[in-house]
């Protein structure tokens, strides 16, 4: 039988080798961006979890046509011999993926993808060096596409006590681009907000740029919490339920969720008369969970830890935007933490920075826990959102006429995106309404200095005619009154800056 | 060690269930439209592989709060009990993945996903009747996020030469919506792709729309074909030759290669004399691999045939947007079949319709491989290239001013995504440049036409200018020569009329 034999099965490394763009693999500068967007948020996630204030190394070297060595190097906590390969040369495995936590890395796919990539665009496999509890490993890493499992090979064990991770490896099909979608506004944009991160960038041109940290202190660490009820979703109940280690419902509900008190679990059962509490979780059905969820959106609950996350904070952006930006006004605003469907707490933080060094007009940058995203613009909520608000009630021209920045960074223990690329974030109900607060809350600080300086602007600009009339007038004046011409200049020129205030630069 | 303990493997059901919106589960209607998206293609696909012309039925009832009964039903070859698991229950297995044809489903997922979709949001399986090769079978399928494996149910077989699929589901998180992302939308340009397709919808408030085929004849059907040598990667050079089951080198390139002559292989010798093409292929190395493909680059190639590809054609556009658009005036381009890198041919057709029945301003109707897509429009190189378009050149006013449809069908063994929705086309280099001239070839079709028109209505409005003076003027006329005035206006209008000959409705 033709379609039985023609029925096959494949791996994920399969999957993702064939439709790498997927994996942000598409033209030659984002794909050089992918790779150090991916390697940088591994080293970024790897230092805070393990205490250590992040410095990373990244050298660009161009050895042929569309082809770079890139080397990046880390001082995090490093890897066992037994995990390099799951980390880099397997998809789908890691430590982030069945956490409800905050991390960058979500998907257990980014480093082994660069793998995929080298692999797929030179033959050569990704060559590794990395201290982990005073062992050195140095080995080379490949993916067998066909089983998605990692090929370790040439590995070498010393002791030392160098402790992160050196990545070095080939990659074809990529070209290194000093623009706005480029590995060096990637590494700067990650210096902005990331004040506790120094990182540095040999270009191929052999420049090294550095950022180094403006704050001394790591992010507040984010925490590890269940779910919270409001907005979970019937198949995330069972699913809690049915993995529960509680032997009651009850204690599921108050173990397995966040916020639920015994006093909850009593409304719920006032409102529920007919499910049976006391049984062992595993035993919910479809239909119970379905009634459990309608139930819990109509108590009332208090809204998840705001401890739990770790957005950049006002003080650090406002510290790094100054040194990186060097704006003449800048409004921070931070919104509370709330619940996206899935019970998912996020927060979302805006800047909003106008004149002084800026000199590029409306650049929107956007941030998913704390990491830029640089393509599918077009497609971001963030987008959408900073291009619909009405920039003339901020006094403001748009964002296409001012020197202006917007930053938004959305911080989540799960980032809804729209594609694996990681790179727009979807327009989901509420996320889009505090996302819209945060700008305009930011966008509200810049307008009352752009109004005074608009204002200021527009007397200088008369005082300025006026003093165009100043040196004639003088001289007419002093032929008619047989008075000095300075005399009379300098009695205008008072009059002029008593009203005027003597301009702005008095 | 925990870091250890917390390095988990899951499956690729697991990772799309954590990102359905990969997938295309985001939003309520989107998530609609897309169900009947991966159920229709599956069908479309099934019925032209078997030379069946396709009947499809798809029902939709509103069955809870955003919950809906979704039937779909064709008279495609069906599944034998063996696969239906395979189909609809595990994702990356399927028949498509590595063929190189033409096929609308590429991925081995989307019935899956649907499966997986159903489950999540009600908890209930996916009911499915099939009769294939006189065998009926009834089932309901669900899946096995843990494992990627399909669990089947309940299943009766009987015999009955009924043949092809009906699939029952219910569906929750979704909504009916008839505007332009809905499924009415979806299905009327699926209509207009596929005028060989007969399919009708009955909507949730119980009106039925239907689309009867407008040609009777299948469309070309696609053939299967190994790689053209122009533009293949390295990679795809070694695993040809690693997967060969030809002895030697030069016998896998003139075998597992389109387009390769044995006179090709010689001047490939004269050009690469340091490689041996009596190697087994089995033993080629990535430098030589390498080589080759630089090699093949500086080689004078046929085009690809243009046989194994099945775009809508000239013909059959025509016949579908005149019944279904009516428009006033309609231009359709094939462009001839060109190579994407990697050796994928691909063919573009573009329409440009006007006035008529269009009434909406400047819609992009994007097809690829004659699947309508209807999200992520800004993301999509068709998108993006017809706004570019410099409108005015052919007399149009641009796409948000004229009554105006552009149609545009990316035919390819491989459709370059921008992700797993498959919504969007990436814009790659050569494609980008296909689908303007694509674009503007129709366009050139309508230009003269609207010329005219628009000729036409200048002198229309300057003669109705005319006539608006002609009452007064012949009264003071009739006063002053004392002559009858309603001769005198008879002469001037006969004057009006010659000059302008008789405007538009004469």
């Amino acid at each position: 039988m033709a379609l039985e034999q023609n029925f096959k099965e494949y791996s994920v490394a399969e999957f993702f080798k064939k439709n790498k763009q997927m994996l942000g693999f598409s033209g030659k500068t984002r794909s050089l961006t992918t790779i150090i967007h991916e390697y940088v948020t591994n080293s970024l996630d790897a230092c805070e979890e393990h205490n250590i204030l992040p410095n990373i190394r990244v050298e660009l070297d161009e050895v042929g046509d569309s082809k770079y060595k890139v080397v990046v190097a880390d001082n995090g906590p490093g890897l066992p011999l037994s995990l390099i390969g799951k980390a880099l040369g397997q998809m789908l495995a890691g430590t982030k993926f069945h956490r409800h936590v905050q991390q960058r890395g979500q998907q257990g796919i980014g480093a082994a993808g660069c793998t995929m990539y080298a692999v797929l665009t030179t033959g050569k496999p990704v060559h590794v060096i990395t201290g982990y509890k005073n062992k050195m490993v140095s080995c080379d890493i490949s993916i067998d596409f066909k089983t998605n499992k990692p090929k370790i090979e040439n590995v070498v064990e010393s002791d030392s006590d160098f402790h992160g991770i050196i990545i070095e490896a080939e990659f074809g099909d990529v070209k290194f681009d000093k623009g706005q979608y480029g590995a060096l506004e990637y590494i700067r944009r990650s210096a902005i907000a990331n004040p506790h991160l120094s990182i540095s960038l040999k270009t191929p041109d052999g420049n090294l740029v550095s950022f180094t940290r403006t704050v001394d202190k790591l992010p507040r660490k984010p925490k590890e919490i269940p779910p919270h009820p409001l907005g979970i979703k019937s198949h995330d109940m069972l699913e809690i339920a049915h993995s529960s280690r509680m032997p009651k419902l009850s204690q599921c509900l108050t173990t397995d969720l966040s916020r639920f008190s015994a006093d909850k679990v009593k409304q719920l059962k006032d409102m529920l008369p007919d499910i049976d509490f006391s049984i062992p979780p595993k035993q919910l059905t479809w239909s119970q969970a379905e009634e459990l969820v309608k139930a819990f959106k109509r108590l009332k609950w208090i809204a998840p830890r705001t401890d739990i996350l770790s957005p950049i904070g006002k003080e650090q952006i406002t510290k790094s935007l100054s040194a990186i930006l060097n704006p003449e006004v800048l409004s921070v605003a931070e919104r509370p933490p709330k619940v996206l469907h899935g019970g998912i707490p996020y927060q979302v933080e805006a800047a909003v920075a106008y004149g002084g060094g800026i000199k590029s007009k409306g650049e929107i940058m956007r941030f998913a826990n704390r990491a830029p995203l640089l393509f599918d613009t077009a497609a971001c909520a963030i987008t959408q959102v900073a291009k619909a608000i009405d920039w003339k009630r901020y006094n403001l021209n748009g964002l296409d006429n001012d020197p202006l920045v917007v930053l938004v960074n959305v911080s989540s223990t799960y980032v809804p995106y729209t594609g694996a690329g990681k790179q727009a974030i979807s327009a989901e109900e509420g996320l889009v309404d505090e996302i819209k607060n945060a700008i305009q809350e930011a966008a509200r600080g810049v307008k009352n200095h752009i109004r005074q300086k608009k204002k200021a602007s527009e007397i200088e600009k008369k005082r300025k005619a006026f003093l165009r009339y100043v040196e004639q007038l003088s001289t007419d004046l002093s032929y008619l009154a047989n008075e000095d011409a300075s005399v009379i200049k300098t009695g205008i020129q008072k009059i002029i800056d008593e009203k005027f205030g003597g301009g702005l630069n008095a």
